[in-house]
Parts: C-alpha cells; sequence; structure tokens
C-alpha cells in the first residue's frame, strides 16, 4: 500500500455519497457534459483562494494571476473580476486575456524566448514586457513595445521550492549586479520602466522561506532602486505558493506569510515608499480547485494486483503520472467519485488507457471498491494539468472542461 | 561540461558546413516550410531501417509498424509500403491508418483501456483486437469485433529495457497462465482467433537481451498452443528494439538477433510450424530519422553560463528534456545546424522559451559558436516527439513536420 495526497477539504460529499463539484453530483455532471474525461474547476474554490489571499496581505499588495497555470478561457473569464492583473508567457496568452477581459486590463508577458512576432503592435502597447536580457531589450524596444519591466536573476532562492529559480546561472532574468545598467539604458531610450520582475522559485509549502524570500527581494528591490536613483513603480514578488500534492505535504500558512510581508513592507527603505507591489500566483489559485474525472473501462487482477483502467490517462495529466519535473512517482489525491464517503476497501492501482507503463495514475493505493463504468477523480488538477500534458499521444478521447 | 548522445551517422554535412535533411540544407527546408520550429523526417533513413532489417530477419519474419510513435500521416504514407502491417494504440489511429494504407492493410490495436467506441462497425471489422484482459473479449465480442488476438504477460521481462513491460503484475495482457482459457473462449463463441502477441518491453540496445525475451517468447507461445490445442496463425514477438539516445549507447546488433532468431525459428515446436511471426517497431524504424529543428532567439550568459534560448522547448520534445520516463536528464545529441562539421568551441546550454527550469534541451554541451538566429538540430526526435509533448503549454507556436 502506498499514501497518497491529501483530498483538498473544499470538497463534500452529497447524501448519496457522491463527490460534490459546485452544486453537482460528479456523475449528474459528467452526464451532463457529455462524458469523461472530464476537467471540472470549482468556482467556489477559487473565489475562496483569493479571499484567503486578500483577508491575509497588506491591502497594498495586487494579485496577478499566471495565465500559464491553467488557460482555460471560462477559468479567465472566472478570474478576471477577482485580480489584479494577469501575467503571460505567450503572446497567444496575451490574445486569450485581452478577448477575456479586455485591453485595458493589466498585463505582463515573462518568458526567456520570447519571440519577436506580436499579433499587433497596438495590442501589445498596454503589455508591460518583463525583459529577461539586455538583448531582448534591444529586440523589442525598436519592435513597438514601449514599457519594460526587468526581470532580475537574485542572488537567492526560494528554499525547498519545487523549483528552484534564483541564485543560480539562470535563463532566466538578468543577473542582479547588471540590472541597474540595464534599467539606465531603458530611461535613456525614453520606454517606460514599469519596474522589477522577481520570481525566485515556486511550489513551496514552507512560510518561512517564502517569508524570507520575499524579505530578501524587497531588499533587493531597493538596492537596484538606490543604483538608479529611481523609484520603481512596481515590483512584482513572484510567487512561489504551493499546494499540497502528497502524503505529508501540510498546506502552507499564508496569515503567517502576509503578517511577515506586511512588516517587511511597513519598514521598507524610503526609495520604495510609492511602489506598488505584486504576487502572482498561478498554481495556488487554481491547483485545488480542479478535479479530472476520468471512467473505468476494465477492472483487471494481475499476479494479484488489481488494476483500475480509466479512459483518460497521463495524455491528459502528466503530472498525476510523476513525468513532469518529479524525481520519484508520488500519488495524487484520487477517490472513487461515487462512493466518496465510504471507507478504502482494497488496494488498487489506477492505470490510464495508453499503451505505456508510464501511465499510472494511482499506484497501489486504498480506495472503495469501484467497479467499470464508476467514476474517479484525481484532485489538484486544476493548475499545470490538461495544458501541461501530451494531449495528442496515442490520438486519444480528447479532454473536456467546464467551470461549474 | 557533459556528454551528449552520438548524431545518428546517417546525416552528413553540406559543401558549406550545414547539416543536410535528404536533399536539403537544413537552413534552406526550413525557410521553404515556413521557419521554425520544425520537425523534419528524413524518408531514406526509414527506408535504410527497413532494408537492415529485412537483410537481418529470416524472411519469414513480418515487419509492422507501431503508429503511437508517430503518426503523422505523410510519416505513416512513407512507412506502409515498407512494412506489413501497422500496430494501433487507439480507433483514432485506426482511421488514420486506413486513410493513408487502405481498408485492407494488416492492422492490430492494443492498449488496456480501449474504449466501447469504434469508429463504426465495418470500419474496425478487419482489425486483430489484441485482447488485454477477460473482461475486454466479452465487451467486445458484443460489440461487433471478431478477430482477436490475446496479449500474453509474460512471465519474464525485457533485460535492461528502458521500460520492462513483463514478468510482473501488469496493467498490459492477459497472465500467461489464464491465456489458455481465455483462447477455448475465443474459440468457442465462433470469434476468430489470431494468435497471440507478447510484449516484453522496449527500447533495449542489448541483442543478448532481445535474442532471449525472443526464445521465451516462442516457447511461451508453444506451450500456450499446446495447452489449447491449436496453432496460433500469428505470433507477435513485440519489439523492444532501442536505439542511441545517450553518451556511451551502442546501436543494437540487429544482425546478431536475426541470426538468433532464425536459429530459434528453426527449431520451433512442431505446433508452431505454421505460425506467421511478427515483430513490431515503432522508436526503431523512425527515431533516428527526426531532427528538431528550432531557431536561436536569444544568446546571455548569467553568472558565467551561457544559455541559447531556442524558440522550441518541452512542448515539441518533452523526452529531450528528460520528462518523460527519464529518471536522470541526460543530453540527446544536437548540433548547430549551420556549423554540422565544425568543431566544438564554446560550453553551451539550450534553453527552450518557456518559462519554466524543466525545459533544457541540451546541459552544458559543447557546440560551435552560434549566434541569435542560427538553428540547433536535435535528433533522435522521429520517434515519442511532438506527439509525446505538451503542445499547448503556454499557447507557444506550433511546430511544423514534414517528410523529405
Amino acid at each position: 500500500m502506498k499514501a497518497m495526497g491529501p483530498v483538498p477539504a473544499d470538497f463534500q460529499a452529497s447524501a448519496d455519497n457522491c463527490l460534490m463539484v459546485g452544486d453537482w453530483r460528479a456523475p449528474d455532471l459528467v452526464a451532463e457534459q457529455g462524458g469523461t474525461p472530464l476537467f471540472a474547476y470549482d468556482k467556489a474554490v477559487i473565489t475562496e483562494r483569493v479571499r484567503r489571499f486578500r483577508a491575509a496581505m497588506p491591502d497594498a499588495v495586487k494579485l496577478h494571476y499566471a495565465v500559464k497555470a491553467n488557460p482555460f478561457p471560462d477559468l479567465l473569464q472566472t478570474l478576471a473580476p477577482l485580480v489584479d492583473g494577469f501575467d503571460l508567457a505567450s503572446w497567444k496568452e496575451m490574445t486569450l486575456a485581452q478577448e477575456v477581459a479586455g485591453r485595458d486590463f493589466p498585463l505582463s508577458f515573462a518568458g526567456p524566448g520570447k519571440p519577436d512576432f506580436a499579433p499587433d503592435g497596438e495590442q501589445a502597447m498596454g503589455v508591460t514586457v518583463n525583459l529577461e536580457s539586455e538583448g531582448e531589450f534591444e529586440r523589442f524596444v525598436h519592435g513597438g513595445s514601449n514599457r519594460f519591466a526587468v526581470r532580475v536573476n537574485p542572488p537567492f532562492g526560494l528554499k525547498g521550492s519545487g523549483m528552484k529559480m534564483g541564485g543560480l546561472a539562470s535563463p532566466f532574468g538578468v543577473d542582479h549586479d547588471r540590472v541597474p545598467a540595464l534599467v539606465r539604458r531603458i530611461l535613456e531610450a525614453g520606454a517606460e520602466w514599469r519596474g522589477l520582475h522577481v520570481y525566485a522559485g515556486s511550489q513551496s509549502l514552507s512560510a518561512a522561506a517564502i517569508i524570507e524570500s520575499q524579505r530578501a527581494t524587497v531588499a533587493l528591490a531597493a538596492e537596484i532602486a538606490e543604483a538608479v536613483g529611481v523609484t520603481p513603480p512596481e515590483v512584482n514578488l513572484g510567487g512561489g505558493f504551493g499546494i499540497p500534492y502528497f502524503a505529508g505535504d501540510d498546506s502552507l500558512d499564508i496569515v503567517a506569510v502576509g503578517a511577515a510581508l506586511r512588516e517587511t513592507l511597513d519598514q521598507r527603505p524610503a526609495i520604495l515608499r510609492d511602489t506598488r507591489f505584486v504576487i502572482e500566483l498561478g498554481r495556488w489559485l487554481v491547483g485545488e480547485c480542479g478535479i479530472y474525472l476520468t471512467r473505468v473501462v476494465d477492472r483487471k487482477v494481475s499476479r494479484g494486483k488489481t488494476f483500475l483502467v480509466v479512459d483518460g490517462g497521463l495524455h491528459h495529466m502528466l503530472a498525476a503520472s510523476g513525468n513532469f519535473g518529479q524525481l520519484l512517482r508520488r500519488n495524487y489525491p484520487v477517490a472513487v467519485a461515487g462512493r466518496f464517503g465510504s471507507e478504502p476497501e482494497e488496494e488498487v492501482s489506477v492505470v490510464g488507457c495508453l499503451c505505456t507503463p508510464l501511465d499510472i495514475l494511482a499506484d497501489e493505493v486504498m480506495l472503495p471498491r469501484a467497479e467499470v463504468g464508476d467514476l474517479i477523480a484525481i484532485f489538484c488538477a486544476g493548475a499545470y494539468g490538461l495544458t501541461a500534458s501530451p494531449q495528442a499521444f496515442l490520438s486519444q478521447k480528447a479532454a473536456r472542461e467546464v467551470v461549474v
């Protein structure tokens, strides 16, 4: 028997023991949407996360959504009125974001390999380009963009994060000691300098590590501002807020993070007095709202081990198979949707329909008994789920998505 | 400095030092196809692999192509006249295969989670369904299919293979000791029994391991046939032929495999005298024909390390980033396409355009100097490349594909 991650506390069982997603019994939702595999995103969970963020953080801190976590248009529609801006990782994400939130919605674009191509000059005018290198500035300032922030490769990383993105040689951002020169270059060129962007890592569950990283980020921003002699209009403190995926993971203590950030900002150097601070979150905002629902198509026993074969798989939920950045495969939280409140009865492995031994969605977990036709729910599927998976692999049935 | 895998010997430099793909200089091909990222598949390499297979193997052995390795229609078009059948992993692959090769082309369908859905009964009639469980037979025999082979979960695995698929509890196939009963059930139901399918593992570079596995497969097939008292019309020996991806990998000695298989078949038990034998290959046939071409959009130095940022990435070549079944990330063979014959000059890391630290295509390799605008070639991109990658991730530019 292997452990699985904790099912998010947001989800409840119906009177007849079915997983509820929003106001829907999971089987009814699947039927209404035309079948499995289905990604269902629960709007109430997102709203609750935003509320929790606002309650914990100082009022002055703005909240951006990182579109790359999940660009499903109905989800962007849900988020647009709740957050203060979107962060983008491609021009196509810009188009999506503007279609949903309008041309005036605050957008910024980060990423190391931005192509010259922009859909059209005017459309990209309002977007803040987070520069990843000096060369990128020269390419973009001649290409029509004129709002620039500088992404800083800081001399520190976010400790214990799933992906450390600072403190090392990096494709992301400009080494911190070269940033003042680039800011001067932006100002000399007559372009608009929007400020600094520091992203030290992602998927951290340690409040202490995030607090330390945010303190260091504010200090670094002040140091750069002093070197240039200009107040940055905005400092994007990055994100890094993780969610529990695996056994033993605890939720991030966001109240502690917020309290410490209030203190950090209260004591910030004078040159940052008029700076606006932003936190950009993807996974933390939408990861736990999403459930991947897939149907058992075969139940088989091989050499004493029971397999539930489902109609979904790693082509929709690569991360749950352990093949996206994980060194060791561990189990996401999983449930039998029609027996959500029931006690576990048997050890099973849930495998996808792909003809590859990589396609394991839950390995040797204890679940209530499930038969052919039953729905399996895989939690924590709201971020880095469908779009971070090889959807064309083996030309299987496409997944549906719905916000409820 | 880290090592990289061997560039396939099939590829040569032009007089002006450019990588040639078929009759094309790589930059000319990219221009003709409208830009990067581009997957180019060299038909001559495929033809040569098929020739090598036919020369090495006993005449009686049929060659099937596993469509899941690469379902690009022009590639299927290239392969159809060269091979004796296609193996499928989904109904959509069946549709693709029949569009390219016609309704009479031999097709078989394996995979643990086959959905009931078939495009239409008549279209699926000629397809051999490789049964993965007893339950699957009951579902399919009532669903119109009437040609069945039984996939066997053998009591042995392919030693040293990249993915061992036998000898263990498995979602694939029916445990060997239950196979005779299922074959009898098929015969009693009046359906057509096409034989046995044994797939013990994939991506092996050891001739000795493949020889041993093929011997064991023939012996197991004879044992099952004796138990049933009927000669299987066909035994699919699986595949498992690997290709060199990484430093230290040597090509599989297919001549040795063929010689040993000839001996094994010459000495096979009488009950298999009239059996047809099939080997199904994906990766070995098309893996090395493919090159992923991507353009340098930024060249940057961070803390003494040089990064070439390209317009492609793991959204097209997930396996090259080390995130598809590998425990440790190692470098695929990589080259600067415009300086293919040149000596290496500097240590660089080639990173994709995605805003994630996972997006590394080549880590600390020695290459000739490349500037913004130059083409980087990533080899061994013909199998499990584009369709095995999260193409929608970060909504980046789509890749093109071409057979030359």
